[in-house]
């Protein structure tokens, strides 16, 4: 059992700058230490800063004597004013080292006040995502950041994204740069037993999501057009030899843990196990890319109305970012499979389906039905009808998916504005 | 098939910041314009020198109008001298990039001469690892290195290690330190397909036991003494759940590919498959470690007296690396595998044999059969008696490995003198 680590000679994994352990956050004050750390910047949400995860880090941090400030205004689902709120307390704070503690809402804020804090003089939208911002190079160097990631989904200490809602535009967008890869991701399951059931079911799908839609995107030797200068590389490559890798281990350890980690928070080998495969994951789709549940995802979190997540400790209305992108996947991979059938029937068997006896023309109705039934089995919502959406919607929603091009041109298949009217058609009702 | 890229959209590897694809060192002069490089060093062999994977490096530096000096001198299976030949070569140049061209030797002098060249005041053994060396912290930062890897090997385009024959001691060390990890390692499967067949072989069973000890290693979790502080962790830090990831892949393209590699230097698929085994198992390794094969095989490399290794273009006797690693590998695992029999019964699987009725007990003889059966299939010689040792070579033998402990020490089993004399001794003939 690998989590039951008897001393702090953790795993510091050679990719991604990765250390895995249990208890490895006890020692995050002696890291900041050796970094000379004079002034860190702590961010958390304000569930987390009354939990341990956020307890453990401050007691390193007092015991090696490091001076820190800590912001915990960083809303779950962050939009464009709660980053700009972020941006504020970090160009305030003049800090030397950033620290995240939380989810992909936490960590994907914290990239954004050290981005933004190293470029005082950009505008917000200088290195938000084309055809929404300017996608403008990043120059400065920024300051080291440790993320502390206390669930087990977006893999986002391991990626260079940052994603938030842009509340004019209804849709979720993002920054994506190299440079915002956190400097080391400290990734302690212990943290992940406080998860309550839906964060771990939500989160779980995202991994789910991560590893299916990178293992199926578009494959990196079909991608066009070709960059002239190697330094013109998207981040997002598509599939590939290595991505592969991680897609299918993620896979499979989701295949195994992901239910017993959202029915028992005491499954602690289930919870470090999914701690783990959003790493994996995250090191996959960070590199392969993501493709149709997550363009999709960003106008349907952006659109919400009244939904509120169910457990989920927040004032205003989300849709979580797992449960919108999984509710459409049923859809998305009966709609992709085509392209690549054998993938797509080798991720349903690595999720449990025989398909020993399927045919290729199958192979999409057959994940389909896989994905539907993990998630009936997870009691997860009857699709977007019962988060609030209409029929009507779907224009909007669709309007909100084209400008995520960066992301849905990694589809295996193609799709025109009619495609995605009837992949949302269709993800109305899953059951 | 993922080797036949139709545009230089490589894959761009999150891990180890490994570039890949067919044709990718092509574009190798943009990059080194993009990085504003003005004075390359380019590093190579007198028998790369002639071939293809220089020529396409050096067609595209000429393309880009980037300057360079060629350092043509690398000894195969490189030695302290012919290091600081290089070491002296660097200096004078004062170079502001490196590009190594050809297998490990080429790579690990590489290393080695940018380490010197960027600590001038530093003494030859500084650097070198503890007890041969005085293993220092290195301070100055380095200069970027672009590894170009020609052979399916040794993964050293992933790792921060550098090793070299120090000829009074008749044993091979080293330096590890993650700083000499190459910035970018262009994989490019076209190189290796010029590789002699032997040499195929030799770096081939190089992946093999990378593969094999990282799988078999301490895990991480048992390794002792605890670093009191995590900077103090050791490089190698044993097996663990990611290195096993690429541990496991890499053996199973190996069990799939060598064979195919080693007799049909126009097999393109099985050469350029190892080519990307090569990485993974250097990933795992230079993350999980290595143990006996490895420490035992530095002074099997070290004492050579007059074997000529079969298929090389070299004057001067040599065991190939990976010759000196595997002709022990049936005594080692035979002898470790008590310590962990399902991952040797695993390893012995994917490497072919049907392990379905096989006791525990019985997990190293299984092991060390398979082996046997690859070696002898691959005409290798027939254990160190054929390369020219006897029995009363093996108290050398056993005296150079003592001081490879960092290495041996992640053995899963405890060894004495008796026991390593056992092994050599086990190792003189293997049909
Ligand atoms: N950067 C990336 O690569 C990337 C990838 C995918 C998603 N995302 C983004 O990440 C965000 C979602 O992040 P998330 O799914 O990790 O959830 P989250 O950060 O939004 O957290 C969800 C809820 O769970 C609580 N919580 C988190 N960890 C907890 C713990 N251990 N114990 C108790 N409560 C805990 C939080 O306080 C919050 O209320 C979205 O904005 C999404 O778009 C980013
Ligand atoms: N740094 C590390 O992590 C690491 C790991 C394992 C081994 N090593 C070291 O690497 C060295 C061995 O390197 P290697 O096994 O890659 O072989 P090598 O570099 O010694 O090359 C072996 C021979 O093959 C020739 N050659 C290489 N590529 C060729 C090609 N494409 N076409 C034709 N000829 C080619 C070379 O000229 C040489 O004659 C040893 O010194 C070993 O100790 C280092
Ligand atoms: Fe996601
Ligand atoms: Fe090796």
């Amino acid at each position: 059992m690998f989590y039951r680590c008897r001393c702090p000679a953790h795993s510091q994994m050679a990719c991604s700058n990765i250390r895995y352990g249990a208890g490895v956050t006890k020692e995050i004050g002696m890291d900041l230490q050796n970094m000379g750390a004079r002034n860190v910047c702590l961010m958390t949400d304000r569930t987390l800063s009354q939990l341990p995860p956020v307890g453990v880090v401050l007691d390193s941090l007092t015991k090696h004597g490091v001076e820190y400030k800590i912001y915990e205004d960083v809303r779950v689902e962050p939009t464009d004013k709660s980053f700009k709120a972020a941006i504020d307390f970090a160009k305030q704070g003049h800090f030397d080292v950033y620290v995240a503690v939380g989810g992909g809402s936490v960590i994907d804020t914290c990239k954004a006040a050290n981005l933004y804090a190293s470029h005082p003089e950009a505008e917000f939208l200088d290195f938000v995502n084309a055809p929404i911002g300017k996608g403008k190079p990043i120059t400065a160097s920024l300051k080291p950041l440790i993320a502390v990631p206390t669930t087990a989904g977006t893999g986002s200490e391991t990626t260079g994204v940052a994603i938030f809602d842009f509340e004019n535009l209804k849709a979720k967008t993002g920054i994506a740069n190299r440079a915002l890869k956190p400097t080391l991701g400290m990734v302690d399951p212990l943290h992940t037993l406080h998860m309550p059931s839906r964060v771990a079911a939500n989160s779980g799908f995202d991994v789910l999501c991560h590893a299916l839609e990178s293992f199926t995107a578009l494959p990196y030797n079909l991608r066009s057009p070709c960059p002239s200068n190697p330094i013109n590389r998207p981040a997002y490559q598509g599939s590939n030899p290595i991505s592969d890798v991680w897609a299918r281990h993620a896979l499979k350890i989701v295949a195994k843990y992901l239910k017993r980690a959202v029915r028992d928070a005491g499954d602690v080998e289930a919870r470090s196990s999914m701690h783990l495969a959003s790493v994996f994951a995250g090191i996959g789709f960070g590199n392969a890319g993501v493709h149709l549940c997550h363009g999709m995802s960003y106008p349907i979190a952006g659109n919400v109305k009244t939904h509120r997540a169910r457990g989920y400790n927040v004032e205003h209305p989300i849709v979580p970012h797992g449960l919108s992108v999984v509710l459409t996947s049923p859809a998305v991979f009966a709609f992709t499979a085509n392209m690549c059938p054998e993938r797509h029937l080798e991720a349903a068997q690595i999720l449990g389906t025989d398909v020993s006896n399927i045919k290729k023309d199958d192979a999409g109705r057959v994940l389909a039905d896989t994905l539907r039934s993990i998630l009936y089995d997870l009691e997860v919502e009857d699709g977007l009808f019962a988060i609030g959406y209409t029929k009507e919607d779907i224009p909007s929603l669709v309007k909100g998916t084209i400008p995520q091009e960066r992301v849905t041109k990694l589809s295996p298949r193609a799709h025109t504005e009619e495609d995605l009217t009837a992949l949302f058609a269709a993800s109305m009702k899953l059951y």
